[in-house]
């Protein structure tokens, strides 16, 4: 088949590549998400036969209108802010992502066309003529929970040929997300190399587990292979019941053990988004010693643990018995979860618990999680 | 957006996620690929207005038959034997990968959707409850071309505990491909996994570049973004003018300096598909130093540099003089590089050259260059 596709995609340079018809459709006007030159955009699809089509994404939703040509366009009426935009087509009833886009993400088991514009946050977001950092993909076992896990890696450019020792980052993904959550729609990966490039954030290590108990890994890369769909939610069951937080002392010990890492509280930061915040706050509040940074990015720590270390229960104790050096809050105003962040913002502050909060971004999603983790690294291990 | 999806996927557990009609279709109904216990596959798609829709990949095309329901379904008519399956829907004349199958290739510039098929080679082909390797890219300067560029580097699992030296494999893609076609379609990792959890294959560490000269990663992963196309071929003008070929020692040595390797010729070995194996031919015979094993997996050395090193004017005088210790070469009978193949193979047979030769495998695809690759990597390094 891959032969037949090879001729196939040479014909597309000069045809259209749909052409069962023999219509032969110039490939521009069929190809891809267009970012024009003053930052609007023009989506294309093509269906000859479609009621109706819409785009939806970061930059809003647009009814889409068809040419002669059978092809559906829309330009934004205004131009976009520079950043990252995830987005898909609504053809009659189903929702798909754009066929002609050869760029996607996967998050909480939706696939989503991506396109980057440049300028501002974009340039952040985008790879940079710059020093890169490594990123890698290793197994560690967990005792614990009795089985081999991936942890997604991110060592700063220069590591390898580098003597320092480097502090560290733990990164947690959100609910019905997984360990590549952070490098596909979070961007760290250009985020940290360009910050780092820039003299903005320290060099150091980032270190993204999969928070769900069950889940070796992200879905396609676990012994479920590719039976998982987000959708089935019978692979989550247990996340979120303390074990895996429980646990977290290892992955501690194991990047350590393997990286050039400032392995005292002073060198680790933990954090995330979410169900990822949330457990950051409950993590460092029961390993207290473990890290003088955390943040939580539009959470609050929800949930109850079943096991009997009682994880969840302990957090405003001990919390006030050794508060993180920097302990870091912030929602958006727009956030369904604004009004509960809002009530555990009270409750600590009442237990007299020293910490920071601001409300920036916008709501519960990633055009707000990645400026908070842009600003987050910036403060953190200046000193 | 996504807080809308979150609370959007969490509907789609009980409804359809299109129902802006206001009807509530099942979602075992239009989710995804099924791989059913017989080991038929049925797909389906919904689509209320289309002409026609056909299922095509490496199973087969088949038209499919739309339902009461809007959901188009087939299913195979026989049983698949196991294996990693890629296709794609041809929807009146447009052609998309599966929009509610969450696991997708991408290969010279087209979207795949995939499943696998337990059993036989799709049980290699899986993650299976064996120790895991790591998976790294890293990134290299390459003074030759001016350029840092990625490389895509495993280790085998207890490599980070180790201290043996370990031999190295250098693999390479064919063209219009890129570094991380043996990964996504090539399933290597999981080969290696498992050829090595099975004692069969000698673990080792392989290294996949980038054979592209003007790409320094693949698409989406360097500076380029999200602009690149295959279609656009503007960013493969350089790709085999000989540049890369003559630049490939700094890679060579890159590795050794940063990983445990056996640094010398018998604990290094080179192959690739169609352009990578001409590619390892036109390398090793120009260091002939370097390479114990050199693969050439449905491919012949064509193409001239540009460059002062005439470096594919050399190959056979090279071969001639230094022969590598193994020379192995393979070629479906159905590839249409088939006649061209055998003249080489005819060529370097009357000038005396030691060479292996196997017509194995189907045509110029996957699917024979994933047996292709399993078959090598067992014969290496094993005295």
């Amino acid at each position: 088949m891959k032969r037949f596709l090879l001729v196939f995609a040479a014909i597309c340079v000069a045809f259209s590549c749909f052409a069962q018809d023999d219509e032969a459709i110039p490939i521009e006007k069929i190809w891809g998400v267009n970012v024009n030159p003053d930052k609007t955009v023009t989506f294309r699809f093509r269906d000859r036969n479609a009621d109706y089509v819409v785009v939806k994404g970061d930059m809003g939703k647009y009814p889409m209108t068809k040419g002669d040509d059978d092809v559906w366009t829309v330009t934004t009426p205004h131009s976009l802010n520079g950043g990252f935009y995830e987005y898909f087509f609504i053809v009659d009833d189903v929702m798909m992502p754009d066929p002609s886009n050869y760029y996607s993400t996967q998050s909480s088991g939706i696939v989503y066309s991506i396109f980057l514009v440049p300028g501002g946050m974009g340039d952040l977001y985008s790879v940079q003529d710059v020093p890169h950092g490594t990123l890698s993909h290793v197994w560690y076992h967990s005792d614990k929970l009795g089985m081999d896990r991936m942890l997604n890696i991110y060592t700063p450019a220069g590591y390898e040929d580098g003597h320092k020792k480097l502090p560290v980052l733990y990164l947690l993904h959100g609910s019905s997300q997984f360990d590549n959550a952070w490098i596909q729609s979070g961007r760290m990966v250009q985020i940290m190399d360009n910050l780092i490039a820039q003299g903005k954030a320290e060099p150091m290590i980032v270190v993204m587990p999969n928070g769900n108990r069950q889940l070796q890994a992200a879905p396609g890369f676990d012994t479920f292979n590719l039976t998982y769909q987000a959708q089935t939610r019978k692979y989550l069951t247990k996340t979120n019941n303390g074990e895996w937080e429980a646990a977290f002392p290892e992955i501690v010990k194991y990047v350590d053990k393997h990286y050039r890492t400032i392995s005292r509280k002073k060198g680790r930061a933990i954090t995330g988004l979410s169900m990822g915040g949330a457990m950051s706050t409950i993590i460092s509040a029961n390993y207290p010693d473990l890290f003088d940074y955390v943040g939580c990015f539009s959470c609050f720590p929800m949930g109850r643990g079943e096991t009997a270390d009682n994880l969840y229960d302990k957090i405003e104790y001990q919390l006030t018995k050794k508060t993180p050096k920097w302990y870091y809050h912030t929602c958006g105003p727009a956030d369904d979860l604004y009004p509960q962040v809002q009530k555990f913002w009270k409750d600590i502050e009442d237990r007299g618990i020293e910490f920071e909060h601001e409300e920036k971004g916008v709501g519960h999603d990633w055009f707000t999680w990645r400026m908070d983790l842009t600003d987050f690294v910036q403060k953190l291990f200046k000193d």
